[in-house]
């Protein structure tokens, strides 16, 4: 299947001193990023959490090669690396005009809404994580 | 030495629906560490800055066991882990009453704050880091 | 004209304890809302920066009658109010489903973007502004 | 009584390309300064929302004079404007070596904080604002 890309424009806040987006916004990209693959999958968040369940990231690395900029027309591809019993890894490439600027990768563990235990990834999950 | 602790204190829009931090302030907190950590030690950003040099991240990862909720107080111990030519990396660990709740580590590299070239770490500057 | 309008998702990360988005989001949905107008009505953030000005906020006031949640979908309609010899007034509008959430108006002041001085709107954007 | 005085430091990530505190982050000062004036007064947030309580904004408004730069100390001044049958006016002003830099304003309805209706402000709630 092909990559999901959820497109990513930077906002003038999100641009620091150094004239590039600042570390921390990539991690709201990547969340943006993981809801839209989610939703594209067939899994919008909030049928996930009317279903009881969420998400609770327990790691995450970011390496950049590269700064986004002002105006700068990006987007994240993003993919499935592995799918476990309670959780699975997103991974996460930020691209300009076709170059990488910035890969990661998240753990996510499925948790129950109500009280963030772990739950085991339902098949009708696993199914579209795998898809 | 004893390691930088630098206080924290989430504040109310860094708590999300599930009623932690989401996980993007912690980037925030590692930088407001960092910052706090250079100039405990004698460098603060604004001379780094003023010296014309400047550091760019290149990788951080995160490691959750828990998460902050509103009004806990908690405090970030900052280390040094290496240092390198160009560059050196810290070591983040975010604590509540003693307990961790995330480890982090972030690589920074030197640059020239004017054209963003890497620069070795002049000896002042690894001297108050090998402290 | 008819007012522009622009769309809005909320962040994951923008919606607070109270299962709404924070106030100070409000904001950022301005700013890109303002960027969005001026790019439709011709003048590109980047074209104004490029061509040595840049917009300052001197004013800024915002009424809720409601909030918005996550999954919401919403636009932001913005109007010109007033244009004066250096500033001009935008008015703003977060509708879901046609309703009315948050009515806003900021006072931009253009500035020189290198000394930050004020200057007089030159005619080709009193001309878009006024169209 | 004399002002509440909230000390800020600006975050690294909240001054923006024009060197700057993006105006957002104002709201979010003027939260923080709000939660620790009304702690002050012997209401800790965590109080008010363990009885049940919670504020809601419905208006607020700022005039800029001035910017906050990286690494300026300054603080925000909160006084009690006005106090309401179910809402509270909080007057805000943040200084930076005694000038002013941005003043703002913002009317709070105290809620449920189950369900979000208007709630008659309680005797010592009232007391300790009007103190």
């Amino acid at each position: 299947m092909e990559a999901y890309r959820h497109p990513l424009t930077p906002r003038y806040l999100e641009i620091d001193r150094q004239g590039v987006v600042f570390n921390a916004w990539y991690l709201a990209y990547f969340d943006d990023a993981m809801t839209g693959f989610l939703a594209a999958r067939g899994l919008p968040y909030t049928d996930l959490i009317a279903g009881g369940l969420d998400v609770m990231l327990v790691h995450t690395e970011l390496d950049w090669t590269g700064g986004l900029g002002y105006g700068d027309a990006a987007h994240v591809e993003v993919g499935v690396e592995t799918v476990g019993r309670t959780s699975f890894t997103l991974g996460f490439d930020v691209l300009r005009d076709g170059a990488s600027l910035c890969r990661g990768r998240t753990v996510y563990v499925l948790v129950g809404a109500a009280d963030n235990t772990k739950q085991p990834i339902p098949d009708h999950v696993r199914a579209l994580l795998q898809d």
